[in-house]
């Protein structure tokens, strides 16, 4: 049975990035390497999350991941993950605008969903053909799907530092929400949690 | 050697008590028995963790922790833990207004510290005799002894439900601390997270 996903990596208190967003700072306050130092320098630490984090047979993201313009679309921009991202499956981008789907190299196409996030999920679990979707972030698309109850499991990364700004995961939007622990796994950069509905 | 302990219960959002806090609700707006849940209704699977809280040689809390007055004390309050509390050891309470120190049933004294964070902590190391002293709460006085980097050890029991509200541990005057990730244990009501300095 294909299942709902979400993933992301905060901070200690909770941000899953920083304030002021731009083509320059993709993660804003929060320096975005350092963020995520537990993917990139501690790989081999970490195969197992990386790995589940690939295998979705479709993603969901919100156009804050996707790109740093805002209000109308730059047609020239097509992600931050360059010409062969590392998706190689639908991606269903939620924004307000209506925008032509883009084909990238490797098999990625980014779609964008207009209709809110119900339409986006049923898109994306259609897409993935008995594969799970993941819902990839950022923290106020992650939120919208868990106070709506249409995540089944939530992996968590918490990098052991306290960014003190941010946009945060478990905002108040998501108040009342409760979650069963599933596992937890310590390495020295980073824990992981897994949550399930 | 004798160490500095930190000990608290947060909801999954990461606060540790919540708004309107009162003698008839301690923890405001988030249900203590809820918060609490893991160390009253499920003792038994966090046995090592509870020994933890109650072996230290000394305990530091800040005022609002020990009593629902605000202002001047009510000499009344003898803190929330009726006659016999279960701290058997000198506890050192953060305030800015000079009191008595008042002996309880059972070995424990309250001693009332006017002179700041470090003061008190200079005293219970003292009064400890060399065993650990335990940063009890709430989550402003554990945020700031972690700002002050005062702290070699942070136990968090991790509660799965989102409060929406209340009183942050890793609250933004902690912007900037780094941990170190020792070790993660889920139950299926609680994640127990412990970081050092």
């Amino acid at each position: 049975m294909s299942e709902v996903l979400a993933n992301m990596t905060i901070t200690l208190d909770g941000y899953g990035a920083g304030e002021g967003q731009s083509a320059d700072q993709p993660f804003g306050t929060i320096d975005a390497e350092r963020l995520h130092a537990w993917m990139f320098d501690h790989r081999d630490e970490n195969v197992e999350e990386i790995a589940a984090i690939d295998a979705a047979g479709a993603y969901v993201m919100g156009r804050n991941m996707f790109g740093p313009d805002r209000g109308d679309w730059d047609l020239d921009w097509h992600g931050w993950w360059g010409p062969n991202p590392p998706f190689h499956t639908p991606v269903f981008v939620l924004g307000h605008r209506p925008r032509a789907s883009v084909g990238m190299e490797g098999g990625t196409t980014y779609h964008f969903v207009t209709d809110g996030i119900e339409a986006a999920l049923e898109q994306a679990r259609e897409a993935a053909g008995g594969e799970d979707v993941l819902i990839h972030g950022g923290p106020a698309t992650i939120n919208q799907y868990l106070a709506a109850g249409l995540v089944d499991e939530l992996r968590l990364a918490v990098v052991p530092f306290v960014a003190g700004a941010g946009e945060r995961l478990f905002d108040p939007s998501t108040a009342g929400v409760e979650l069963t622990p599933v596992s937890s796994r310590t390495t020295p950069h980073v824990t992981h949690l897994v949550y399930r509905r």
